[in-house]
């Protein structure tokens, strides 16, 4: 199996891959179109240019985030929690908008889908998938906290914040003048907007889910976007100060939070043995193993 | 029933309503978060700054978009497209993001839901509704093409895209330097993200959403964000550049388009008895008229 360590180094600006020949190379000149987000300051975006697409996926209530730097000559593209029954919806997308998909990201082992990165691997078998080194999964690459995933000139930082999963991370975009602002926080289960995912399966712990959304994602600008992996009520964005003075959990200090989730009561997710089993392996590196058709379930 | 008719001058700067004593006050110093897109080019947002929110509403897979100015002291914002059912949801945003409701907006008497805008007339009195004057439905003001609808130092431009309905219309954000950039155009049923609405009911007609949609929405520029009024895949966003490459209707010519839409074989919209009656009187001047509940249909 592939696997490249990358380097923890929260300031540095090494790419994942330092190789320009692995570069992918585009002859599409589409010309794309572009929508990406400004920092209320005076920082100047210099010719960055993220563009940035949310996705829905309505029986799971799942988002797919798909991230590519367009200013860069090769359009390098990422796809963050992919889900398998809209992924020739993202590929045809990713295409028509002249994009090169490089990585199928997991923010975790979801446990109500199954993840769109296998089956993505079998029709470009170029893109690499990525999860977390302490989901225990399979993948291309596994990363730990303070890793970057570089596409062109931006990137994205990984937070560890355990406790919905184990092996959850967040993704956040990059910091600094010549990245996106205000920055976009790829949660997960993590946090939700007003919510956050249930600690009860999976390696759950309410105590490490209130220690990292408070010291990994409160931490961050209040500006910053909240893109989570589910909403159910339709929102589609939130902003981590609005987190810190809405969220109707998080808010609590760390002994309600643990009762709050103690007593939630939840059904048994009705996926998760069909879900969980399928996206350990979400890089699908034997394709020989066919992916879960999780329409028929 | 109030009716005030705005200047139809494309370039003119004048607001929906001139008098200052109109204008909300607010005492929720909450600070708002912003997110908002800023153009490809060079010119500059001069400070001022759109809150923008899209909402779904998973039943009728309708969007609901929030858009406020909140570099203005009195954070106006409207709603456009609001659901009866996600009414609340709604508001509630409006309050914690410490906005001042002011327009509840319809792009055109809708069939497949109930408009939220009367019952957001129950909850927040000074609320205008706004529909356009072709539509012929109950409403605070009524707007036509060219008319602009002010919040705070932005504002809407309404475009007549009839087609789908009589009625239709395109808000798009304003033009200028010192309005959000790339523009935003909320176009209803008339363009949706690689299709369009139905023009068999309603006095629909292929032959006017065709050229409405060629005259009013392909001739914004390229990077124009589309924000339709539903959309059944799972994506939130296009832009008019991405539909005059791939919308697999409106890029046929005006003979091919009437011969698509004239074999659609769609069944009778299910919720057009209940929706459309209701959504005539969208405005619900008469507030005695009990809002229709079609979470009940």
């Amino acid at each position: 199996m592939l696997r490249i360590h990358t380097l923890r180094l929260p300031l540095s600006n090494l790419s994942l891959f330092s190789s320009q020949a692995q570069k992918p190379r585009l002859n599409n000149n589409y010309r794309t179109m572009m929508s990406y987000t400004k920092a209320a300051s005076s920082q100047a975006f210099k010719d960055k240019k993220l563009l940035f697409r949310q996705l829905f996926e309505k029986d799971s209530s799942t988002y797919t985030y798909l991230l590519a730097d367009v200013a860069h000559p090769d359009k390098p593209a990422l796809l963050i929690d992919p889900v398998d029954k809209t992924v020739d919806r993202d590929l045809s997308l990713v295409k028509e908008l002249g994009l090169k998909l490089i990585y199928a990201i997991n923010t975790h082992v979801h446990a109500d889908h199954v993840t769109g990165t296998g089956l993505i691997k079998t029709k470009v078998p170029s893109v690499k998938s990525i999860i977390s080194k302490a989901s225990k999964s399979k993948a291309d690459l596994h990363i730990e906290a303070g890793d970057k995933i570089h596409f062109g000139d931006l990137f994205l930082e990984v937070r560890a914040t355990p406790g919905h999963t184990l092996g959850c991370v967040t993704y956040v975009t990059g910091d600094g003048s010549d990245q996106p602002q205000p920055r976009m926080a790829f949660t997960g289960d993590a946090l939700l907007i007003r919510g956050c995912g249930r600690t009860d399966f999976q390696g759950g712990s309410a105590h490490q889910l209130y220690q990292s959304v408070h010291s990994q994602i409160f931490s961050l600008p209040k500006e910053t976007l909240i893109y989570p992996a589910h909403d159910y009520r339709g929102f589609t964005v939130s902003t981590v100060g609005e987190e810190m003075q809405y969220n109707p959990r998080l808010t609590k200090d760390e002994e309600m939070f643990k009762s709050i989730m103690e007593n939630l009561n939840l059904p048994y997710p009705k996926m998760i043995d069909i879900a969980v089993p399928s996206n350990m392996v979400c890089g699908l590196q034997d394709l020989s193993v066919k992916p879960v058709d999780a329409s028929s379930n």
